[in-house]
């Protein structure tokens, strides 16, 4: 008894009919042609479906606001993919601060490892660099990642005349094999000689590994004198595959800033926004976010309600780029908000939203468009959060499903059924017993993703 | 853009498939219909996939020991399913000690908690029973819940005879759907008259939900003056797809043995047999373990070294229905034990075995046979267990794959994917660290396991 997949299914009936195409235009001239050309755009139709888009993606990349300061350039270096690019770099002027959040993965990454010590530095006034590299992540290559890091930063410092202190370096994609690095130090010249400032979306694309579109967010924001402008760009398809989806983020911003003030609000907004999405529960070795802030806005330094002001558009900015993560999580044809309040504490709703937005279970039903909230009962049941059973409720967006330990008595099988056929969903769990709340957000769990995920190196 | 996964991939290819079937048919004679019967046999190849027995299924259901003083039937009564055998009973001699561990979650179903509040009255003397139902859990059916429990339990203990307080019941189904006890309660009659000693198997059967294969195992001990035996049966695909799949496992035996004393034997092996399987991380909200000593062996209490191998042979049919649970994770075609060594702590080794065992990103990797041993890596760097890159070493089976942070010296890609090729295999992380270890057992995560759980109710 084999393997029985639906895609080892689909691919022996695509053989099969591809036989009988042959068999028959062999054996039954003109009209077995014709039934052959159709058997032949069946054929072309499946092959189309093994790449599609995320059904959740947005209509196209969004016009980002130019940020002074910033260029951008890519090209292909032939890391890993070819007649794509696949390294880009990123020139930020003198006088940019810099701040940054990482994964708390204990295998992290060379060049994670490496951004975090030279964050560490707090060095300022020279420019600075981002160079990012898809197709191998460089973790846990030994001593061999380092040596890579070292070369690519030092290369890209020489090149642009800064100290290696300000190079920062991602790679994203295979884990475990030696980062070809010669061939990304030899792209740098090019690299340098395309910089331009109005490149960042094909910035955007030349770091996509599983990604199916790339990512972009921007904001505006009155400062005192003048404008101050955001725009950021992400890539991911899981918080996260570790093998090729890694989630990486950049943010650009003209704002006149201090390091201190700009790290810090950075690290007070990820909770709720980075660190509030998942596709597989998986975390990466490599997951990056760096936030640059240029100074070069006419508008005077952030402060007071300017302050307030610049930290919600900042925090849009990432809430938006990772919300387009989720919408391109691998296989996803749904973005669930699973929103919990009620909890006795912040860390009990956090366990049961995450238990929830992890649920395989929870995951695979709202997959097969089934309201099936017995499975996010079980979900809450065994996420360590203070739960009772008669004081919880469950919501499917305003739907009440279920109440006092049982289904909500006007609560109707057909309503959560229509409910689940919509995109974007609300899962809300009301746990009944004090004030804290957590709003996390995840896909569906498709076979899809088992395509993916089971097939990618093979 | 709607969905584009496989099933629907196969599922219009097939549609098509049958389009061209007429078609040709139609136009053009018996050539046509030969081949229009080729394609018939691939449509039928492709539905018998549909419903296919674990890959990895014992070939037949065991011999098991007859056990003195137990006795079983099983009926259809229709809770659910149509045409099959849905609810077993079991009679327990007078003189049966009980011993039990059941689901920790706070959202557990009336009949777990009924259980717990009879096995905490210590009550002996009497005979005791045990009445299981599929088709529907009990579970988050508020007050009614409680009724149904209380109403088959009382029911059971007047046709048998005893007190209510010694009649045991699980239900595995449908969450959050009032239990329809009146179809259970009016087959008592029918199930007493039919108890007999040699129905363990269909006993097994009765209890199955998305299970392809009764589950069942058995051992003998030399005692002082004659012989001990046990049998046990177990129901599952998961731990736990809380929709269809709870794990309900009972064991029997003719030992003589003290309540007090069998409690503590099986729960001292709770955590490296049942509590060591994982399909999904999901946890039921009904999962059951009860084990029945009738004392009607002819050896003498279990004492001294007879205790422990007892014990020993207890915790093999506890090891043994554990790991068949596992073989019967829904969609699975790979038995995986992922076994952690040299952690600094008991803690920590369960964290990274699970972290492995219950990755997403692992398990879709040995579903396509890919040795892709970085996602083990990233899965022991989110686990939360202390781990040093350069220390840990990781194993396929006696494989050697990578070491001081690094892949082996000696590694080759090929004899990975040869190694992965097989149904079983064994995933070894040595941490490098302490000396603590823990062994879990897993399965992959195919196509499969998202089309059942996707699809069940829709």
């Amino acid at each position: 008894m084999g393997k029985t997949d639906w895609k080892a299914e689909a691919k022996a009936l695509k053989k099969k009919v591809r036989k009988l195409k042959d068999n028959l235009t062999a054996a039954a001239g003109p009209v077995a042609e014709a039934v052959g050309d159709a058997v032949g755009d069946v054929i072309a139709a499946a092959k189309k479906a093994m790449k599609p888009v995320s059904p959740l993606a947005p209509a196209s990349f969004p016009a980002l606001p130019a940020i002074r300061g910033v260029e951008f350039a890519a090209v292909e270096a032939g890391v890993r993919y070819q007649n794509r690019k696949d390294v880009m770099l990123v020139r930020l002027a003198p006088g940019t601060a810099m701040a940054g959040v990482f994964t708390r993965s204990t295998t992290r990454s060379a060049c994670v490892r490496d951004c975090q010590a030279k964050l560490a530095l707090k060095a300022g006034g020279a420019g600075a660099a981002i160079i990012v590299n898809s197709g191998n992540s460089n973790a846990f290559t030994g001593k061999l990642g380092d040596e890579a890091v070292a070369a690519i930063t030092s290369v890209v410092a020489d090149a642009m005349a800064m100290p290696p202190s300000r190079v920062f370096s991602s790679s994203t994609g295979v884990i475990g094999e030696p980062l070809p690095h010669d061939r990304i130090t030899a792209k740098v010249p090019d690299l340098v000689a395309a910089l331009q400032e109005d490149a960042i979306e094909m910035a955007a694309h030349a770091m996509m590994t599983t990604d199916t579109f790339p990512k972009g967010a921007g904001a505006t924001v009155q400062g005192e004198g003048g404008t101050i402008h955001i725009a950021g760009i992400a890539k991911g398809s899981g918080m996260i595959a570790p093998d090729m989806a890694t989630m990486l983020v950049y943010i650009f911003t003209d704002a006149k800033i201090a390091p201190g003030a700009l790290q810090r609000m950075v690290s007070r907004n990820v909770d709720s926004t980075f660190n509030s999405i998942t596709v597989d529960s998986d975390t990466s070795t490599s997951d990056t976010l760096l936030v640059a802030a240029t100074g070069q806005s006419d508008a005077a330094e952030v402060k007071g309600p300017v302050a307030k002001a610049f930290e919600t558009a900042l925090r849009g900015v990432m809430r938006d780029l990772a919300l387009q993560v989720v919408r391109d999580g691998e296989g996803a044809t749904k973005l669930v908000e699973v929103r919990v309040t009620g909890a006795a504490t912040d860390e009990d709703a956090a366990k049961a939203a995450f238990a929830i937005a992890n649920s395989p279970l929870v995951k695979t039903a709202v997959a097969g468009q089934d309201p099936n909230w017995g499975r996010i009962v079980a979900a809450i049941g065994k996420s360590g959060a203070a739960a009772e059973r008669d004081l919880l409720s469950i919501r499917f967006g305003d739907i009440l499903v279920a109440e006092k330990g049982w289904r909500a008595p006007d609560y109707k099988e057909e309503d959560g059924a229509e409910y689940m056929l919509q995109p974007e969903l609300l899962i809300h769990v009301d746990l009944g017993l004090g004030r804290a709340k957590r709003s996390v957000w995840t896909c569906d769990l498709t076979a899809r993703y088992v395509e993916i995920n089971a097939d990618y190196r093979s």
